[in-house]
């Protein structure tokens, strides 16, 4: 995929169909609530009245941050490929998650700053090994964006062309609600102190650390344009995000976004390509400070707040149950005009 | 089970053990959020570090009411039996959201004004072809209530001996919204006006009409222990869940609380017996009136808010899958301790 990232609007043409569907369902109407709304935007995603959610897959894309020369992270960037480990090992909390939800893990290395071992559930799509240090330069080239967008994009479509009916993103990468902060500062826009806070874990000192060297990051560039900022900001794996989401979008299969790093990935994909917007499923509101605000400037209403702050795509796969229970809605519940002619 | 209704309290001793398994797995303490109180109440209902959640079903209890000739809905009665039908033809809302969180569906003749078939799915538990009218004359008696609370504990005792381990309460029944309403009004207690909604569907003078046939019901006694409540105000399916969630707690397995009128049936239980709130997992905050008061009263903050005003358990069965996700979280998580050893 290469710019501009134009993505045909989704068509709509479906809707009153669908919507017709669901009004004549043997249930008071609308008594579903959101399983509706989120039914209506499975079939106009599918384009069919009879959408199917079954196989969903999670890519965890993980990703090393120089912005963590600052101490911007309360945890070494080291934690990075531990935890990459830790997900290839079947152990991380994504995995579990996964696991009750039915759901494939796969691993993309977007640019963890350690060679890693072949594993049949990694991905490898390392752009370098980690990014520069956003507080001095731009984290990456805007070769280096194009081609993760580029990467991410295929990685939806492989996924998609492989049969998969969602994809669910998660990410890895100590410093990354850095990245994303200042991603949202730019492209919310918002000024900088609503989008930073504590991230995975930091004290009082550890967080006024976080937000000189964000400022200092910000102070930097002038920058707004959309590609512009994610090449000045990074990371990889937020640039693979985003360019997963216009891949979906081009594939016409939904994508859920977690959290606050995979809602910023959002928010420069919809700056990007707006018509993306759609395909999206805002899985969960993030303890983080910031994320309510980021979900506003995107118009997006998640659907669970369970308190969740680990990010690892963990309040996505939580949602996927409920795009299958959304999608069986309009597949397995009778008509009330059935009913009444006593077709069971 | 008979009156007193005394249920052990739960043992609490494993809840250190618990929270320092929590803390010492890798990732940061408390940042699984919700999910960790889930794994914790999980595991001391279990009392097992390594709580299992798998094999889930849903019990629809399905009833008619007297007071349904005071026009307190606007469906007809006869719907009971046509959703019955449903359901037992897995056509239902509640069986299209079972499909999607692999949960088997039961129905339970409670108290349904028809005789039914014989159906695999079907227990017969029948108390009579409905309650009298609860506006002129007490619902059940004594007797009855006791029945329908020994039959509900007995239903929950089997499931957890089939080796069920969560039970989920969904219920069935034109006019129940009026029963569990004036239930909450006794019990809560709260004034009538607070409790009463539109239910599955109401216009104004629908509205007015039930609240007048509530105020006439709430009128006719000042009742308020709550044997004598649950007997003056039914139904047979409120009262038979109720007794499903003694049930539960003395079998020491889970139950999900779905909704206003699943609810209304925890508070009952509540009040019979304080001891059993630690196994009740609340479910869904419904759109019903009344329902977030409901649940306040009972100290409880439901998993859920889709906008659902449905019933039939929908809620509760989109709880499953996050019930599975949480004993995970204690079996499935690496400890910090093994990650840093190298043992993955």
């Amino acid at each position: 995929m290469t710019p501009p990232y134009t993505i045909p609007a989704l068509d709509r043409a479906l809707e009153p169909a669908l919507r017709a569907k669901l009004d004549g369902l043997a249930k008071p109407p609308g008594s579903l609530g959101r399983m509706e709304a989120l039914a209506l935007q499975l079939g106009l995603i599918q384009q069919r009245l009879d959408p199917v959610v079954q196989r969903a897959v999670l890519f965890v894309f993980a990703g090393d941050h120089g912005l963590t020369q600052e101490g911007v992270s309360s945890y070494p960037a080291s934690v990075t490929v531990a935890m990459v480990q830790s997900f290839l090992a079947q152990r991380a909390s994504a995995n579990a998650f996964a696991q009750a939800t039915d759901t494939e893990v796969r691993v993309v290395d977007a640019g963890v700053a350690a060679e890693l071992a072949p594993h049949p559930a990694l991905l490898d799509a390392k752009i370098a090994l980690g990014t520069a240090n956003a507080a001095r330069e731009p984290a990456m080239t805007l070769a280096q964006c194009e081609t993760a967008l580029a990467r991410g994009a295929k990685i939806a479509a492989d996924a998609a062309a492989e049969g998969f009916d969602v994809i669910a993103l998660g990410e890895m990468g100590i410093g990354n609600t850095s990245s994303a902060a200042l991603l949202m500062h730019r492209l919310a826009p918002a000024p900088l102190a609503a989008c930073v806070g504590v991230g995975t874990g930091h004290d009082e000192a550890g967080l006024a650390r976080k937000q000189a060297a964000l400022a200092h990051a910000a102070a930097r560039t002038d920058a707004s344009d959309p590609l512009t900022v994610l090449a000045e900001f990074g990371g990889f794996e937020i640039a693979m995000m985003a360019g997963a989401i216009l891949g979906a979008a081009r594939a016409n299969i939904p994508v859920i976004v977690d959290g606050f790093i995979a809602s910023a990935a959002a928010l420069a994909a919809v700056r990007l390509a707006p018509e993306v917007l759609p395909y999206c499923i805002f899985a969960h509101c993030s303890a983080e400070a910031g994320h309510r605000l980021m979900l506003e400037s995107l118009g997006a209403s998640p659907l669970l707040d369970l308190g969740l702050r680990l990010g690892e795509g963990t309040g996505g796969l939580l949602c996927v149950p409920l795009l299958r229970a959304a999608a069986r809605i309009l597949t397995d519940i009778v008509s009330l005009e059935d009913v009444l002619a006593g077709r069971l």
